[in-house]
């Protein structure tokens, strides 16, 4: 697996804020709490979590449209990260507030959807330290770390964080989402060259745990949370 | 798992035409061959395969509205489909052409992803067999079939083939797709209320299995296949 | 004139549903009861009806795209339809609710507008005996029935009901509205190849009268209303 | 019906141009040649005629939003533009190019659209003079005149012509258009309050008639046109 | 510079409204006044002005496309326009409503942005006096004048009132708006072809300044305001 | 003047990149070589530069819609910035392609427009170079420097490069652009609160004149490019 490299703080506009690098990877994660909630929300005290993903014109060297975020693959990964991240956090104590999570791709190496959901964790949980200061919402609502990691076959071998020359070559792309207690949250794989069976699945499971072992260790150094 | 039921030429506009009813959801999917490739295919022989799926607006109590289709659900589905498809066709060598697989849901009773892939199979096969015999395209591109079928959890127990009241109340959500020769295609599963660990991965996929060979039983009577 | 066939119920999720067939032209069409309002009516018991006109992608042996139902055509079909049904509604005393119907071609052959107003009254029937038996609205708001067909001008010969390949070559294309008492809703008749005069516009009238006239028998055996 | 009054050349950027009013109706027409045509075209001498609507947002008391030209209203109204002044052209000889009709509306009291079509033959007329001229284009590829008026019932007479006032109590709103020598081109007739009969239409037939020879004899006496 | 015309009036379905000719250019100014305000003011006596900037399709030998009004460069004079005219009314004071004036450019010949400016003053003004007489806003919420011209280099001199021949072959372009006081409001240069130093500067100042006047005197004549 | 940072090379996927900080803000500029030219480009050797302004979600306190770059601020920041760029490039002889300069803002605390032009130019400048290397284009076609600041008069004191809280309050804001040889590129100068006199404007230009010798420094220390 590549370095995990986590700038806390990058941007100070928002409460939460982590520029994370994966290798060549660079995503730009940023929380902010909002006190309008998504009109289907009644609850008192029930909160909500949304995030956006997309890539800046300049991250790859096939120039980025700016409109690309409406487009179905960023859509898809906006939703699995709000997905990811929502199922770590008990909404319905959290409080009477929204956290959006911003995960805009500086520069785009592979694996940039496992990144945001790392990063956006650490987002989430600094915006939801802040908010609890306030008196806006609970900090306990965030139960559990929440992390990700891609893994594939490529030429028959199982790969552990595909960057993008790995990616292109891959048979199968597997991206796995964990929480800190091992759990799983999602599991995508699909076949892209090759098909796979059981046997591949579970050995890419074992090396994406593997993995996500480490992101979650490098999430607790940076923003001191308990070992579940 | 619900009965399948398969109205082989429900229209006839399109060279292929199936309408799939899986207990209470029916899907009407038609392929259109057309002569335009993608603008980034060259060679010559290479075709292409695409799909779109979309809900009509009163297929389902809540209404859909008619531009749902560009919004991040419908868009994933599409691009579920499309992969689903042509992993089981050779496309470098289908011939200079496009399949393009429309899959409207007439009444959405869940699983509506996994019949749009099951019937949208037949609907690709029966397009390319026409096309073949305009000496369009190879009928032989198909090399294999493809099928889908939901499974999840629900209040701690694996059900398969999950109907909306089901899906409605699932802990875990998860999608796949298998060729003919039992390989994995997509595995999409999805924690939507409780966390899931290898074991209930494993026997999700196991029954996923079982369901998934009755529709590509299914699918061979209603085409002529040859059994993988 | 085409043999007409109507399939009530052909789905279930809204209370109003007919897959109504003229010929090679089949329309789904489907009618919801909403409880919210166009912004602009404020009345107690002041009700609405409106529609919407798509055609399936796969519909017609040419594409349709997605998007083209917010095109010129589809909304001028679906201003027709609305207007032909609310003309035979007491919006005022209906209730406070609106209906829509969804009008969506599964396969198209010519005169898909005609059988959408034909099979569109069917499901806003249904729809409002459903709402009157809920206590939201009543079920005698509709006062009369209406029904349409198109009729033309080819190579100086009057034709009822065109079909696709008749409707193309057609000199003068009309479609006509009426209501089950025999009066007119809508006339709209355009010269498209020779212009004509008011005796065509006579024995196009009295031939469209002719075809309406059945229309409106088999609306009153499917739907159980009382004969004007 | 209210007196016309036409400002030839009321703009000299596009080669046909006249400022139309009709009562309080004022709209200003404007015919520009393009040699681009519509990509299906292919024909040598092949033309095309088109033409857009829309209102000015200060045209009428209740304000209208600029993007509203591509709503069904408007669109509807374009179509009709369109079509009707396509019927009196010739365009598989006019020559190689395409004439762009706009019609926007300078201020609204009733009858824009039928303005609109008596305005646009002249701008029409006007720019393919100006074509000819050029050598681009053949003058005679007009055949005819081609003029439109509204009629309608209110209150249960037939009334010509009609004004907003008019319009907005209208029971049946018919707008007529006619060619030089008298024949339909587009008849459509709606109820908007009060369904009608053949007697009614025949009445407001003959009313359309009556006052579309006068517009047909004010625009020979602004462009010049022999009686057909 | 070129000779100023105003039509008052000359359009009556908005209480200000104003064609302004400046040589070739013509510009129809028509001011509304709406009950609703922008949703950010919630002061009791606190109004709004804003303005609207588009070109009609005939209005310039290149046509222009009817969605022009939504791109940069028709955006960016809609809110220069409205600056403009916010800065010489007390806003706090006007009273409760918006004044929303609309600028259509009917004919383009250089200078549109300018001359929308000085008739869309006029057209404000008028509008405002008639809210005033209707007792729902403060006439004296005008407190100054503000019209505005275009100066530019061509070929080494200094022009004042640049036509759209002047002003496709300027070095620098530059917009003056001035207020009755003859105090500055906005200055926007542009070097198009050539850089621009101070002297350059204040000498396209000075001369913008001696045609503003002129404008100014004009708008007194057509509306009755005192000098300042 | 706040002092200002550059980090060359913060990303590496395009050939031009700079994280230009100035106090609080920070731009990312990047610029991409691309072969494809506008499409109304013909000449041999001509070459275009264009500039795209957004910013990111988390950029600011108030949180910033995705599709704000599509509104009219920021289009007119883009046309701002790419003119501006222009202005001090030799286009005719810069070799067939296209520079695609996007300035997208990290975080935002004013000057933003600004600080993207000043590192605009770097990202430009080493985008050409690189192209230059590859033999795409020619290098001296940058033929002098360009950069920018803001001034403003707050409480009647004039200010240089304003940040968000002095812009917030400012009565009088002015961009100026200007090149390496002191000339000037841009003047946009707009009364927010009180209007302005001849006097504030010298005044203001000769600080962001003071200013601008700064960041053109800067500059040269960054790219190493000759004094004019």
């Amino acid at each position: 697996m590549r370095s995990v490299r986590l700038h806390m703080g990058f941007t100070d506009a928002t409460p939460g804020s982590v520029l994370i690098e994966m290798g060549g990877t660079k995503v730009l994660c940023t929380a902010a709490v909002e006190e309008k909630r998504p009109p289907w929300i009644t609850g008192r005290d029930h909160g909500w979590v949304t995030a956006e993903y997309a890539m800046l014109p300049g991250s790859s060297d096939r120039r980025i449209r700016r409109d690309h975020y409406q487009k179905g693959r960023a859509l898809e990964i906006s939703r699995l990260i709000g997905r990811s991240l929502r199922s770590v956090v008990n909404m319905k104590t959290m409080g009477e507030c929204a956290i959006r999570v911003d995960c805009d791709v500086i520069q785009a190496d592979g694996g940039t959807r496992t990144a945001a959901i790392t990063g956006g964790w650490i987002a989430m949980t600094e915006a939801l330290r802040w908010a609890a200061e306030q008196g806006i919402a609970s900090r306990s609502a965030v139960f559990d770390q929440v992390a990700a990691v891609s893994v594939g076959l490529v030429d028959g071998e199982v790969l552990l964080d595909l960057d993008y020359a790995d990616d292109s070559s891959a048979d199968v792309d597997m991206n796995v989402v964990m929480s800190g207690r091992g759990l799983l949250v999602e599991v995508q794989g699909s076949a892209e060259g090759a098909l796979f069976d059981r046997t591949d699945l579970d050995v890419m499971l074992d090396l994406a745990h593997q993995g996500i072992s480490e992101l979650l260790s490098a999430q607790r150094q940076a923003v001191d949370f308990p070992v579940s």
